[in-house]
């Protein structure tokens, strides 16, 4: 690993449409020592497939998405999403040597929103103690509250703390993404609020002006969050873990995988003042 | 006025394209009784020439926007907008019949969030006692997150109650519209610390899935909102007040300004139930 990459974690949604191996590759060419790994490729590419290149390649994985679920209407392969659906990954997260399994706690599947929050609740009371059990820990991450109908109704950290709050700190947390919380007013009360449960931070920005028929989300330096401040505020509070960059836009896709990588380095570098 | 429309306003938003009187008139002839004002395009009319009109066709106005502009980089003109300038603005509100004016507090002009914050708190402050003296009401609506760099930097229900809890009930409160607001997990408990500070309300859907290249503000019952529970709600805390109608979408501006001001008066019905 490159040194002043150490914190380094580079998330395969950068670069989702390659092949596990080819991300992974690149990844190392670059010098980066962490990867942050979809459950799509990592399944369709074989789980103990992954465990061996991760190890041929020198690369630990930081965290492994998704699992959860809970709301109505998720299906996987055609039948609903299941109990048994979520062991299967964790079991995986295992195998892959994650420390972190982070959750998809779901869309909005019809107008019952406050319905869909009291699913997530449940979903992750029944599910805490299999992560325990495996040394595992999970962390709700908060999405910006555009994506709310499509992908999370977890809208916000308070919101993703109240959900984690019934479960031990240890084992039940909060992955936090510059891109999701920044526009929260209420961001800096409740990352000092999550503390303990801050187990996974994401670094990225966002864009303005809006890019024609584009992505709104950058490098870090690129957009108008003040990503300083909000390294300092993580920082201040004893997080000590991975950045973990996860930037889905059409210019970072355009480059050459490697390309990408170093990119994301060289952003990071700014970012992390390394 | 049509029966059954007496609580229905149409924000001039809708269609901003069109010379003020066309719109007046084609609300004036679908039996709308009451309209929502922009700035500028009653002061490309004429004030007087407005009230008069207004008269004429036996309009009420419901809302004035938008005055306020304190963030930085906020222009009239090529000329830093001024206290003066909020003054001309409320004296015209007062011209014009309107009991309240929602204020633009400004978008971001720089990455200082909490600035940008401190100088909307100031500029309230400064603006309560001349809309108090001229018997006026003012509004903060929160905006969307998704509209937190460039149209507004209050992006919470909670923000907006925060900026106006230092002036009193009577002048100073919110505008809350169901399209910014309902991804909000602190929405019902912030509606009920709102209650008398509840100023206006304005209806309209969130649109799923995304239209191509279209904007997602949909008539009532297009899209994903529980409108139903949102309209209990803020009758629940004693709303009496108009329901504004802001929708800007491509299919409405699309239509003969009549129709799509009947398109609206047929979706205000179904969402109140008259």
């Amino acid at each position: 690993m490159t040194p002043g990459l150490e914190r380094l974690s580079v998330h395969e949604f950068v670069r989702m449409e390659l092949p596990l191996d080819a991300f992974l590759r690149a990844c190392a060419a670059a010098g980066v020592g962490r990867v942050a790994l979809l459950r799509a490729n990592v399944e369709a590419y074989g789980v103990d497939r992954a465990a061996s290149l991760l190890g041929e390649l020198g690369l630990a994985v930081s965290s492994y998405s998704s699992l959860g679920y809970w709301t109505t209407g998720c299906t996987h392969e055609g039948v609903p999403w299941s109990h048994a659906d979520n062991l299967r990954v964790l079991d995986d997260a295992v195998r892959l040597g994650a420390p972190l399994a982070v959750l998809g706690p779901g869309p909005l599947g019809d107008r019952d929103l406050n319905g869909a929050r009291r699913r997530i609740a449940a979903g992750i009371a029944e599910l805490w103690p299999h992560a325990a059990e495996r040394g595992l820990r999970l962390a709700v991450e908060p999405l910006h509250p555009m994506f709310c109908p499509e992908r999370s109704v977890v809208t916000s950290l308070k919101l993703a703390l109240d959900l984690v709050e019934p479960a031990p700190t240890d084992v039940a947390g909060v992955a936090v993404d510059s891109y999701h919380v920044w526009w929260d007013p209420q961001l800096d009360a409740q990352l000092r609020r999550a503390r303990e449960r801050l187990f996974a931070v994401h670094v990225d920005d966002f864009i303005l002006p809006l890019p024609a028929g584009g992505r709104r989300r950058g490098l870090m330096g690129e957009g108008c969050i003040d990503l300083a401040g909000f390294r300092a505020a993580v920082e201040t509070l004893g997080y000590r873990g991975p950045y973990e960059v996860e930037v889905l836009n059409e210019e970072l896709s355009a480059l050459p995988p490697e390309s990408a990588v170093a990119r994301i380095a060289d952003s990071y570098r700014s970012f992390a003042g390394v």
